[in-house]
């Protein structure tokens, strides 16, 4: 039924068109909360801190109230009655108003004085999180995560818990649409198990390599050409995007045209930054194949964006594991490394620069970790998150379940805050339900892998020569071009042929680490 | 008469309170147009700047809308009925006020489609114009400009054209609140004479000084650092601000808490580079200077706002000039000016740098004009533009323009438009009515500079212990404070006793000069 007498003469491809373009001026309008929230991260002033904060709650508030107007829903209703996307029902549009429906009635749950205490409580509670974990004190954060989970429940709670499920599912549906806390235990948890057998079997029977490589210090400066060499020979387009430091690596596709990575350095452990930057990088070419921009730019549907968080985490993870951990790779950057260490890197050979890649050692930063013991860290804060929601943990007593549970996991003492419980800027934005993303990750990476290996049979002698432009092409081809048409699940079957398993990742993972270390 | 029965039952001092606070919620989201500007001169991929005209154009509409609501001409009406600001009509309140209604007159007559349009338009034009600039090549930027100043005269017709003025009186409103071109016009005329007879005394008579000191070529890096060295000791806060590179160098104090400063460098010159970095400096310090944060903010009100560019300009003219030109500064900064040299600088004395910085030479660069011929760059602008808007100058000629009377107020030839009608950001902007401004600055500035020397006897030993504080102080109590409570005019009476005279600019200027020339 629709309301407005102007509609009533609208086509039913009018009445899509009209909707479409309500979209994309409230996309258009969000977007700029992108470059608030970039700023903030990069080169804002710490005493815009509070005025920050003011500006993300009105922008939000404007756009939730764009998103959420009856417009939208007599539009949506208007096209879903007409046949716009009936004639096709597994087309593209279809698809496209499918989410578009989900998504508007999702973001009608929410009251716009939630969203905006929300966006509020968000900016500042970053401010505190990084002062915080500068000076390893939990107690400067706590009563702002205090807050942040608060509004994150009131937020769930505005979802309502699903049929059969719990509060947190309405968290995971923001960032996975379909996967339940259930479901994703009945994966991690044989999965962990796996893991840390192998994990035992390298440490007690390997032969641990050589770490000399990974110790070596050399400048910011050359680090960042590195980064940037990298990200170019990975075919990301810096025409389109930028490469910039914080505390916190992210990947931000704000806008058509405008996708800008993070990362961070040290002087030693350049390996790090490496791959924290492969890792965005991977994020930042989903955000760039995707079609938000041209003549055919879908900016602002559905159709122009990313399908869900774990299929995102499958491109960072695959580019920065699968590529970056690579035997080709390093016989590939090497020569280059050298010379952007200033010589540091002379002496060392592609094979030890593989190994060195390759260590498997259970240690404190997750985005540090090796490719074996990183689920563990990931498997912690879900079981953490699913507390906080569900099982009765106070946030307050979250740093000491933290260490507890961390050595009972990866068997390693938490030494400080600041390489414990404050590590992550996640919860800091009400982020809630995003890690067991990174896993998922992780599984349809190896699962991905697979099948690019059999799609591009000279894959291997292509990567020792720095040739990523088949692997980008299958990547846009396969994945990045659809966005929200295929759910992730659906996306997995359609690429591979098989449901999501966990035995590719562990297939990947046990053959590679039992001949590093020579079992 | 108020329309809103809730209104009704209010107090004059709600009315005045919820005013304020919606000319708050307007202003920040206003700040958020800052931010998408400040990131397009300095940070934005290229490939982004459509999409930032589109939202550059949304933020303007809604910004607009929110200034020209119909509400805040009710509660306008009501204060000014009820005698808020009667009580004390020479008071602060009162100023705010009739601010307050002026600007409300003024946005009123502006359809937001003009605006939406001038917005889009200049955020496209200003990437034109970095690309004709680039190149040196006119037809590039002629559609775009064409456009701009299409519109501008549009935004002007608006306005009207003043009693007894011109069309462009309505532009030099905007910036320059009460003046007028043949005000302005009064003023140049005999200043340009003074001027040039000055420079031909000093071209034909005096000695010029060595100018191998501004030769001198360091690393950018060495600049930059230097540049945040100088702007601390001048006060600039880096909490609440920042130093970045751009095309064009300008001070955006774009929001409470946050002014950002920009700059340009090259390997030599280096003295361009810092001179125009406290130029800005001097803008940032009355930014920072304005009551725009803490409990006593009035954070989007005319209080909190500068009073006019001229008075803007005379505070950055005054530290690029009166403070950054002088035997003390030099004094000052010169042994760390060799240590942020690496060496290049070492063998120089301060005297030998403060006479090469106030070298008198015909140049085509008003950025980096000395400061006897950059008032000719300015009436060389402020012709053109009057020309254009009440004289028939067609924009296609503007470069021929701009050469014969180049060469007729400067005696050079322009060797390329680069050098030539390029070289501005300005226009591109559409800000027309702006250049006069700068001049209007030198003058305010060395007639509060007679007051500030009498004010602060002990200023040049000061100065030549790098010790800035008075002087900041100063201009903190006596010009920042208030924002828009006096008009210009005003201020200046109020601050010198004395209304704007060309006077103590040609009395700085002829004695320095003379002096430096050996007349």
């Amino acid at each position: 039924m629709l309301k407005s007498d102007a509609s009533d003469r609208l086509t039913p491809s009018d009445h899509y068109t009209q909707l479409r373009a309500l979209l994309r001026e409230a996309a258009t309008l969000g977007s700029v909360a992108g470059l608030l929230n970039w700023d903030q991260e990069t080169y804002m002033p710490p005493s815009a801190a509070e005025h920050r904060a003011a500006q993300m709650a009105m922008v939000a508030g404007l756009v939730h109230e764009r998103r959420t107007s009856p417009r939208i829903g007599e539009l949506i209703a208007a096209c879903e009655s007409s046949g716009v996307a009936k004639s096709d029902p597994d087309g593209a549009e279809a698809a496209n108003l499918r989410c578009i429906r989900r998504d508007y009635d999702r973001a009608t749950r929410l009251p716009t004085k939630l969203v905006t205490e929300l966006a509020h409580t968000a900016s500042l509670s970053q401010e505190a999180w990084k002062n915080a974990r500068e000076k390893s004190d939990f107690s400067i954060f706590l009563p702002w995560l205090d807050k942040m989970v608060g509004l994150t429940r009131r937020k769930a709670e505005c979802f309502g818990v699903p049929a059969g499920g719990e509060l947190y599912d309405a968290l995971l549906e923001e960032y996975e649409p379909g996967a339940t806390a259930k479901e994703i235990d009945a994966i991690f948890k044989p999965l962990a198990l796996r893991l840390s057998t192998l994990v035992q079997e390298l440490t007690a029977k390997g032969k641990r390599p050589d770490d000399r490589f990974l110790n070596v210090s050399f400048a910011p400066a050359g680090q960042h050409e590195m980064g940037q060499f990298v990200l170019k020979h990975m075919g990301f387009d810096f025409n389109a995007g930028r490469l910039d430091t914080t505390t916190h690596p992210f990947c931000s596709g704000m806008a058509p045209g405008d996708t800008r990575l993070t990362t961070r350095y040290r002087g030693e452990r350049f390996a790090d930054a490496l791959y924290g930057t492969m890792h965005e990088g991977g994020h930042g070419l989903y955000e760039q194949g995707l079609p938000k921009t041209g003549s055919s730019s879908r900016w602002g549907e559905p159709l122009a964006d990313s399908t869900s968080l774990g299929i995102h985490e499958s491109q960072s993870r695959m580019w920065e594991n699968f590529v970056g951990r690579s035997r080709e790779f390093w016989e590939w950057l090497l020569p280059h490394a050298r010379k952007f260490s200033s010589g540091a890197l002379d002496g060392f050979s592609p094979e030890q620069a593989y190994l060195a890649a390759n260590i498997v050692t259970p240690s404190h930063i997750r985005v540090e970790a090796d490719e074996a013991t990183y689920n563990m860290h990931v498997m912690l804060r879900f079981e953490l998150e699913r507390a906080i929601f569900g099982g009765g943990l106070k946030v307050a007593d979250l740093p000491g379940e933290w260490n507890s549970r961390f050595k009972r996991l990866l068997g390693v003492d938490v030494p400080d805050h600041h390489r414990g419980c404050l590590q992550d800027v996640h919860w800091s934005f009400g982020l809630i339900g995003y890690f067991p993303t990174y896993t998922l990750g992780n599984l349809y990476a190896a699962q991905f892998w697979e099948t690019i290996r059999s799609d591009i049979p000279d894959l291997d002698p292509k990567m020792a020569r720095g040739e990523f432009a088949d692997l980008k092409s299958w990547l846009n081809d396969r994945i990045h071009r659809h966005g929200r048409r295929f759910q992730a699940g659906e996306l997995c079957q359609r690429v591979t042929g098989r449901p999501l398993s966990s035995d590719p990742l562990m297939r990947h993972l046990e053959g590679k680490f039992k001949a590093v270390y020579g079992i």
